[in-house]
């Protein structure tokens, strides 16, 4: 089903081939350049690179493409390589990387039409700031935009700091230039906000990792910069009471609402205790803080502000709130933030851990937390769970630090059997085993708890449609 | 391609097989029945059904379609007929047609994670009732609401009212259940908000018409209701302005736009001059006004209007706003409403029509409102265009009414000429030659106007790949 490395001596005549295919510096091969393409940014993963293939444009890359195909060449497509699951190197047979990152134009800024369109290897950060200079915004905010690149989260639908508002990239893309594996070039380009002419193809290859087709540019929507917003955190002692927060503010702020954030006491404990500076805005223990941030522009801050006190005092009336902070200014806010955002960090000073990325429906989400809890101490004594996350969209983080005292080798033994009882626990509750981070090598031995086998089956159906050969991303994503 | 309906001992013996597979309703065969499944609500497509079979759940539409593959018969899936491309209903050679209209229940309302999951049968009003009760709203709204089904609005990839602030109906699905030509049911009901585990699935049903699979069901997001309104009008006279009062109310209230409308001068006349009661609120004709719609509630529904004073004043000290409304009670609000809404009921009045749901980039439409007038100048003597929309979707309806005193008998001969102009502009603007409405029977010879050969090529593959006996709506959609 999938494509094959070639032996070492083909392997000379197909790079000789490729070099013809694109420009001098398109091709790396000297062993020096191979690292930065061949393992992902943690470490964990790492693999062989037969060659690095680096189109400068779009018909270079449906050359290199349509060659590969008729020879029935492996190729991994990447762009930021910032992925989390090893999606984005090849594994240790070899194949060839296809990097856009030296396709990094910015095709065209529609201020009018609030549009950007953009080469795939653009880096986020800086279709950002080009949308910022025309006044308008890039709703895909994540903490990799320095590095990670706009295929990278088009090919792993991305969501980030505010899917709550403004949805997953699945949802900003307008547009989309992909080419296949045999090297046929679907322009699907265009900055239309209605288009309902036939089948829309661009949805096949957002989120597919790589492995149905390369995207090679975008279109994407852009949005109204907000200049300004109110923060609050609120203490909750049920998770009832949390969900009676997140109705509160969704019903006060529609379309403003930007992040409702859960973060267990366990959480709030351990950064308070381990990050210099940070601090519970509470002076007692609660089992959740609900973090809530309101957009707002520079003319309504103060009344955002206002109305959330409001709500949050109707909360408080009412016993569903325990104890509250709302901050009075920008640090105060940014203080509040470092509680839920400093918790990979602490937890990182703290402990070996393995991390979860799990999705729930909203009001699950709860008793999962008391059954996970029950599930792991039944895997090992002294396994400290801390659980945070997006709440509103049923998105929660696990991370689970090793008994204290355990290093990183004895705990790596662990994984399996904590693997096994979260995930066993996700399918009980239809969950999600990945809300964000995709399938990559590291799920795909799980995917089949989470899709039925007529899913599954219609995936490789799709597959074997648009990549007979099996040379894009082989081994990856389908079990 | 497609398959082909059976000769007339085969139907009879076929319909014995099916009464098998199905309840005792389950199956119309007299002929007093088959009308109003065998034409449209508009009476301009009609053709013959060899009997409609009314399945009662999904395992008897699983049923029915694993039959109909086994034997290749040619089938019409249908939801509320409501469509205006002829896309639900079989051509004169015949073809089964396989009704949801009794699968109609609403499975679960989740007002914690603020969804609903329910038979694609529905009623969308139906549908919007529960989202009421429990307090939420179901953001999906149409003209066509009180008899136009879910699965029909989900194959069709439904606009509406509310695109501009809630986007498509592709964008509110969360889950979806298909069942596939041979009869396999992909389950994919869920309420999750995040999951990137495999290929998302449903992408490739919604929107197709019903020639991939049938949608039994589906799982959709709910949103807070809002109770108020504030509405404006502004006249402007030049296109240009048109835009500046977009760019301003965009900025201005971001996340609750609920609407911008352009309405012709001439369109905004013939309502005033056609319909008792309405009237412009502008002393002097303008080329174009715009119909400005924010959401608020209760609390701050005069916060809202006042706010949207301002943005208007400081349109018309910049000279971009020409005249301004601004609606200082819901009847006011109404009134300015009447004068977007009548368009069409004004241009039925008044003479026979042609129709067209275009897409362009939202800065391209006054340029080609000025071509197309050229366009229809150089196809026909005394052409009566008006244009209105959705602006800020970039969606432009264009409504030309024949030549004085020409019936509508003689303006059918126009059609084909209006059609190749209108469409031959579209594809230079690079626009949609259907924002909503679908290809249908109507619009597959101007499919590739639209769409590249490599795209329709893909199409083909799709259709090939899910449906290999081509019984799913056999002659839609694709050219």
């Amino acid at each position: 089903m999938f494509a094959r490395p070639p032996s070492a001596a083909e392997l000379d005549r197909h790079l000789d081939a490729l070099q013809g295919l694109v420009d001098a510096a398109g091709l790396l091969t000297d062993p020096a350049d191979m690292p930065r393409y061949e393992r992902d940014w943690m470490g964990k993963f790492h693999g062989r690179a037969l060659g690095v293939i680096r189109p400068r444009d779009t018909a270079a890359v449906a050359r290199v493409l349509a060659y590969l195909n008729a020879h029935r060449l492996p190729v991994v497509p990447q762009a930021g390589n910032t992925g989390l699951v090893g999606g984005s190197v090849p594994d240790a047979a070899g194949a060839f990387v296809l990097s856009v990152d030296r396709m990094a134009r910015i095709r065209a800024v529609d201020a009018v039409g609030a549009s950007i369109t953009l080469d795939a290897g653009v880096v986020l950060e800086t279709a950002q700031e080009a949308a910022r200079r025309a006044g308008l915004m890039l709703a895909l905010d994540l903490g990799s935009k320095g590095s990670c690149r706009i295929g990278g989260n088009i090919s792993t639908n991305a969501g980030g700091l505010k899917v709550l508002r403004y949805g997953h990239i699945r949802e900003q893309v307008l547009g989309l230039e992909v080419v296949l594996a045999d090297g046929t070039v679907l322009d699907g380009l265009s900055s239309l906000r209605k288009n309902n002419t036939g089948y829309d193809l661009k949805q096949m290859f957002i989120g597919a990792e790589g492995t149905l087709g390369v995207v090679t540019a975008a279109t994407l929507k852009l949005f109204p910069a907000e200049a300004g917003r109110a923060v609050a955190m609120v203490a909750v002692d049920r998770f009832d009471d949390a969900l009676a927060v997140l109705a509160a503010v969704r019903r006060g702020f529609p379309g403003r609402l930007n992040s409702v954030e859960l973060i267990g006491a366990d959480a709030v404990a351990l950064v308070a205790g381990t990050l210099p500076g940070a601090r519970s805005p509470f002076a007692l223990a609660h089992t959740y803080a609900v973090l809530i941030e309101v957009g707002s522009d520079d003319a309504d801050a103060g009344a955002q502000r206002g109305r959330l006190e409001v709500a949050i005092g109707a909360l408080i009336e009412a016993g569903r709130v325990a104890d509250a902070a709302i901050a009075q200014s920008d640090a105060q806010a940014e203080g509040l933030w470092r509680l839920r955002e400093g918790v990979p960090e602490a937890v990182a000073h703290t402990a070996p851990v393995h991390k979860y990325d799990l999705t729930f429906a909203v009001g699950d989400i709860g008793r999962f937390i008391a059954d996970c809890d029950l599930a792991l101490a039944r895997v090992a004594k002294g396994l400290r769970p801390v659980y945070f996350g997006h709440v509103a969209d049923g998105n929660v983080h696990v991370n689970v630090m090793a008994p204290p005292g355990m290093q990183a080798g004895g705990y790596q033994a662990l994984q399996g059997p904590i693997d096994d009882a979260i995930f066993d626990l996700v399918a009980q509750y239809r969950g999600s085993i990945s809300a964000e981070h995709g399938i990559g090598q590291v799920k795909r031995a799980y995917l089949d708890r989470n899709r039925s086998a007529a899913e599954i089956a219609t995936m490789r159906a799709l597959k074997a449609m648009l990549d007979p050969n099996g040379i894009l991303n082989p081994h990856r994503l389908l079990p």
